[in-house]
Parts: structure tokens; C-alpha cells; sequence
């Protein structure tokens, strides 16, 4: 039986800061890390508790879902997760949560407008919310569906993956990615904290306007673009 | 003179998860757990603060609020325990707390509407808010005329206490119950969560609608109907 | 020099109950302490930081503000307190704050409405809110006359001050009390626990009514009437 | 190579301030400390996060940018605060976060309302909210034209930087100053206090007003004014 120790214990890692930033109750959440050049990835096990989770406890499931090791039945969505590995070439890390700020957006199936250099020091755009899929595609292969109605919402939107790293799910709550486990968590803790400026500044002024395109992208750019020269 | 040593840990060890959670300050809750055999239930003594609670102050009452063991003189609310051990046999825990999103639905004298998923993994209705009951009851004997009230409740909405395990008293606050007392905790905090998320939701959008009901049934069955994939 | 070592113990207690119930920031709050034989009271010094607040650092005062003991100034809310110890011979402990959601109802300068049974536990009124003062008062000896805008305010609704230990100051804050610094710093956490209640019911359903009077004399009554049957 | 221990040490204790007052995640604000006699400045490296910010990473810059110490790069903001330093010749720590409610205040663009004695007690104005700037300017020297931005607001409605040690950056966030970096700091917490109560006010009462100015006046007067008794 091959080990997969490294994989294991980055995955037991990310999860275990979802309860350390405030986003996850008891089992709220999952994260996953992939393996790309074995087409594996590493996720929670579906229903455990964070506070007895351990890093063995992680099961590995290749790209069509099959346990490859582990004792335990992975996560109820990790069809979601490989779906969006499979389709997505570029990403290293997912995150689900039902953070509350997130949920609530997402419940009021609402995207997230741009209000600020804060939201656009990670992406330009609002932040989609993906409308709830039909009743056949929830009868049917549900959480391989969430992921097809993630993919449908960023082509509708013509968003690119790369650039925005966030989707909301209506009526659900969040879904975040990255190049790795680290920042798929990180893009949670930062959607929670623009999902809860932004509903503050609804509620302070009704009327607020979206962030000017040119600040948009000025901050954009000094973070993520070729002349970027924020941070080391 | 019995020893109910195990019956008391396990209150005691279900009572002090509330201030941990945040859902209680001071005296503003308590939690019972029951033995089925012994027709006995054991919960907190009234008005103690969470950080001088013992285990061994624990007050064992029987179904006729007699005090069967105890130096303490048991909740003010333990004839609303016992009435509804009395009535619903299937129950192994009760909490009460004054949690602030519960109870602020319950002063609002509103049931918390589905609005997503969140709410759909515990349960397919809307969460009953019980209206507030009449003079007389208020009056007469109010701790047990308060589970009469509960129950009038579900009975008029049609709900099963087997499926619901949460209710609102209007102007007062939740109770919850469970298979065991952590369930019932467990079933506490969520409530919170849920009532939090759900009043969020309605400024984000005041026109915010339930959920849909093929998601309700689809994340309601993946966690409790008969093919339920969720968990280990 | 007399020694008030005790008497500073309590009130240096009692502060620290402050930062510990998340009440106040910085230099933002105060408790006293009264010895009703010696007709001295001690009080935080002024302008003293929570965390290098020291026993020996709190200030003893008569009941004309003049210093008996201690190097330091006194709170400069210490005549506020000096005329509520005179006027109200039945208090043992005075304690001031600029809690988030208590400062917001003196803000918004709205009494609280009584919307629920965690209001009722501790006073059957709406928790009053006493209109900002006169320029002429302001400009002439302010914190004594802080005593007596809370004075006026009692007198003028019809209040007393053994049943309702708190109260809001229109535009500053609020002002609780109780027969011991312990219990005034009681009232401060529930009175924030209260407004905070209460600006969520409003905002859940801007209609909401007070709770009934049958039921806030029920919830008042088993705790402070003649048969009280809550605590020990 | 000179030694700035002092100075580093200095910045890297505010700047530790910052995640342990809740005022920032992750990378999201920066605190710089200035020596005047050297005419240098002492500022958090760019993107490095709290939890692995050490003292001897800090950066120390002169007022034109250069840098004059440190093997990392200086935060992206830089020449905001040595525009800051140059043109306010009487600060001494300039402190710039994404916290909360002020970033609320910002996005919604509303000056914050003197509604109560907590706001008074810092300062007698409104807070101040400057609009974005226009697009030549975002796209040409945008830090340096953020300190100019700063300035332009302050000498439009007629603000004194010694009396107003705060501002929010319309769709931004907040800056803060002060006689030192300390100072600053306490700055960026009593703004955001100020934020969140007076966000509340206006849900609690929409019609709030301002505190009256005899009152604006006593309170400020009291801590600030020749005849200052707050404090020790």
C-alpha cells in the first residue's frame, strides 16, 4: 500500500485552520489538496468533528471518486471537488465552508459587488452567485451536478478560474480554490471578511456604488499584475 | 441512597458546553438528560453560575419534579423538562438556553424560514415559533403550561418532535432536545447559527425566498433518510 | 492612614470584570464601591489602562468628592457616582461603560423595550433613557449634574431605582447599580446582552410588540417577587 | 551600517498590536514609526503576515522613499506615510488597517456622525471620509497621491491633523495618526469602536442627530482643553 503521508497531513492542516479563523461548527466544512502528477487528492472524511480529527483519519480518492486509501467514507462532496479538479487544470486546493457572512450572501442569492480596495485586492469582479440548479440536477448525480453548476456560472459570467478564486453556491454557501490547500483556505477567510463589509456598507448607505474601475484595477494590478510589486 | 454519578457527569459535562459555545452568560440556561429505566432525569440546580457549577450539584428529579437526589433545588424550568419526557418517549436530552439570534426571533414572534442548505441538513420545516400563551396559563402552573405549549404547537403546524428537534417560545427564547444531551446542545448551537444566518439573509434581502423543495429533500435525506450517504 | 486595602481589593475586582465581559476597551468604563458606615466610596483612578490597573491604584473618596486615601485622581465620572450614593442609600456599587449596543440605544436616545422574558428576569419597564441635559447644565458642574439628569429621569417616569438598576444617559451611555459591585457589573453585562436583543428583534420585525404584562410579571416575579422559587 | 534596533522594536510592537486588537487578518494593515532628528522612518515589511513578522524585518525608509535599512520590501503604502511625515511635521506614528466598520464607513463614502461622548471624547468633527480620487490620479503616483488626497480633504472642510487624527479613503479604509506609533494605533481601535456603535445607531434610530455641540464641547474640553481634568 503506497503512503501518502505528505498528502495527508497538508489536507489534515488547511482543514484544521477552519475552526482556527472562526469559519466552521463541528463538521460545517472540507477541504481538499490535490497530487497532480498522481491524479489523486486528499480530503476530509465526511461528518468528523475538527476538534477529533486526525491526520490519518484523511481519506485519498482519485479523480472518478474511488477511495484509494483511507479508512473512512470521504466527504459527501468530494464528487464536487473532483469535478472541479478534472476541470480545472491550474488549481491545487479547495475549500467549501458555511461561514457566515458567505451563506448569508449566498442565501439572499445576491453576488457580492465590488465595493472596495479590499475586495479588489483579490479579484475585479463581483463575486458570483451561482443561481440554484434545477430539480432533475438535484435528483439527480447532486454533487457532481454542483460542480458542472459551478463551471455553467463562471462561462455564463465569463469569468476565468485563475482570476476569480470564489463562487458562491444559491441557498448553500461557498466554494474557494487556489494553487494550493493554504490558499483555497485563505480565499474563505477573505470572502467572509468582504461578505461582511459588504452587507455592512448596504445596510450604512442602500445607495453604495461600486469601486471605480480604474481603483479596481490599480489594486488589482499592484498585487496580481506583471508590474505587481506588493509583497516579496 | 442511589449514586447517580454517571447520570450527573454526563448533565454536568453537557451543561458546560453551553458557555463554551457562547450560548449562555451567567445563569441564562440549562440542559437535562434522562434515564428511559429509571424514569429519572438529571439537570442543573436553578441560578448557579456556569464557572461554580460541579458535577456533583447536579439535581436528579423524577417525571413529578420530585427531587430524588441533590442537596440544590433543581431549574426553574424543570417542569417544562418533565413534561416533555413525559410526552415524547424518543427524547434523551433537553436544552434551554437565551441564546441572542434565537431569542431575537422568538421576541420578533417569528418561525425562522428555510432559507438554505444549512437549515435543510437538520430539518425540511420552518422553525416554529410558538406564540406567546394566554393569561390564565401564564398564571396557573406556567413551566408546565409551557410544554403544553410546545406541544400545542406541533401539533398545530403538524410537526414530528422525532424530525424537529427545535422550537422558538415566543418572547422567550429556544429549547432543544435530542437522542442525548449532546444532541440536544449540538441542536442548540445550530439553531443559533441558523437564526443568525437566516436574519443576515434578510437584510441582504428582504424578499429573500425559501429554499427550493428538491434541495430541502435532497440535503435533508443525504443526512437522516433511509439511503444516507452523510457521515460514517 | 487608615488602611482600605479591602475595600480597594472589591472595587479592583470588580473593574477587571470589565475587559474580562468584553464591556470596555482602554480607559472606557468605571466601578465603585461603597462603605455605607465609613461614608466613603473607592473608584477606579481616571484615565488608568485595564491592564495596568493595579489594586493599590484605586482611590477612596467621601461623599463630597474630596480624596482620603490613594496618589492618583479619581475617574472624572466620580461625582456622577458621590451623588448617587447620597441620593440612593440602598446601593452598594456603581459601574459605568461604553458597551457597543448600550451606547448605540443612548445614541439613538430610545428607552429599550421590554420585547422579551430575558428583559423581564431583571425589570418589568423598558430600560429608560434619559434625555441629553441643558447647555446651562452642561456648562456648570457636569458630573454632578449627570446625578441628577438620572435622578430627574426616575422621578419623571415614575421609576425606582431597587427595581431598575440601570439606566442609559441620551448621547453618552449607560449607568447601572446594585446593592454590591458585583451585582452592578452583573447589570452592565445584562443590560448589553438586553440592547443587543432588542436592536436584532427590531430589525427581524420592525413591529414587534412588548411582551405581555402577564408575562413580564410572571418572569419578574418568580425571580424578585415575595415567592420568588428561582436560585437558592 | 547603523543600528535601528530602537526603532524597529518600536514599529514592531504597534504593529503587533494591530491582529491582537482584531484590527487586522493576515497582511491587511501596517503601522510606520518616525524619527524626526534622523528623518526616518520605520515601517512593516509588504505582505509578510503577523504571525511571522519579526522586529528585525522591519523596514526603515526616508521621507523620499528610499530605503535605508532592511533586506525586505517596504509595505506597498510606503509613500503614503512618508508624504504624511514630510507635510505633518508634529506626528510621530501613522497606523493604516481594513478593519471592519471603518472600511464599512469608507465604502458606503459617509463621513461618520458625531452621535455620542465616545466620539466626542477623541475628537468635536464628524470623521472625515475623502473621496476617491479622480483617475489620473489612481493611475499616476497612486501612494504618493493618496497622502495628497488626505491633504486636499483635511484643508476642504477646514480639519486641524493635530485635533482630527483620523480619515477615511472613500472605498477604501482608514488611516490614523498620532504623537507616536502607540498613539496611532489606540487610533485605529477607538475609530472602529466609533463605527460599529455609530453603524448601530442609525439602524436602532434612522433619524439619530448629532450629539448637541455644548455637549461636543464639555466632553472633549474635559480630556483635551487647557483645563483638562481626565487623566492622570
Amino acid at each position: 500500500m503506497r503512503n501518502f503521508e505528505h498528502l495527508q497531513s497538508a489536507c489534515y492542516e488547511a482543514n484544521m485552520q477552519l475552526p482556527a479563523l472562526g469559519l466552521v461548527v463541528y463538521t460545517f466544512g472540507n477541504v481538499s489538496v490535490v497530487d497532480r502528477e498522481l491524479e489523486l487528492f486528499a480530503i476530509k472524511p465526511s461528518g468528523v468533528p475538527y476538534e477529533s480529527l486526525r491526520a490519518e483519519d484523511i481519506v485519498v480518492v482519485d479523480f472518478d471518486n474511488n477511495v484509494v486509501s483511507g479508512q473512512m467514507r470521504p466527504s459527501s462532496d468530494t464528487k464536487t471537488h473532483a469535478f472541479l479538479y478534472k476541470h480545472w487544470t491550474h488549481i491545487g486546493g479547495i475549500c467549501h465552508t458555511h461561514s457566515t457572512y458567505a451563506v448569508s450572501w449566498a442565501q439572499a442569492q445576491r453576488d457580492i459587488p465590488n465595493f472596495g480596495t479590499t475586495h479588489a485586492d483579490h479579484l475585479t469582479p463581483d463575486i458570483p452567485c451561482a443561481p440554484p440548479m434545477s430539480d432533475e440536477l438535484i435528483q439527480g448525480d447532486y454533487e457532481y451536478n454542483t460542480g458542472q453548476q459551478i463551471l455553467d456560472c463562471f462561462e455564463e459570467k465569463g469569468l476565468s478560474y485563475r482570476e476569480v478564486e470564489m463562487v458562491l453556491l444559491g441557498n448553500h454557501g461557498p466554494f474557494t480554490w487556489g494553487k494550493d490547500a493554504a490558499k483555497a483556505v485563505y480565499n474563505s477567510k477573505v470572502l467572509e471578511e468582504i461578505a461582511r463589509m459588504a452587507y455592512l456598507t448596504l445596510q450604512i448607505n442602500p445607495q453604495a456604488a461600486r469601486l471605480k474601475p480604474a481603483l479596481i484595477q490599480k489594486h488589482y494590478e499592484r498585487k496580481h499584475g506583471k508590474d505587481a510589486y506588493y509583497g516579496q
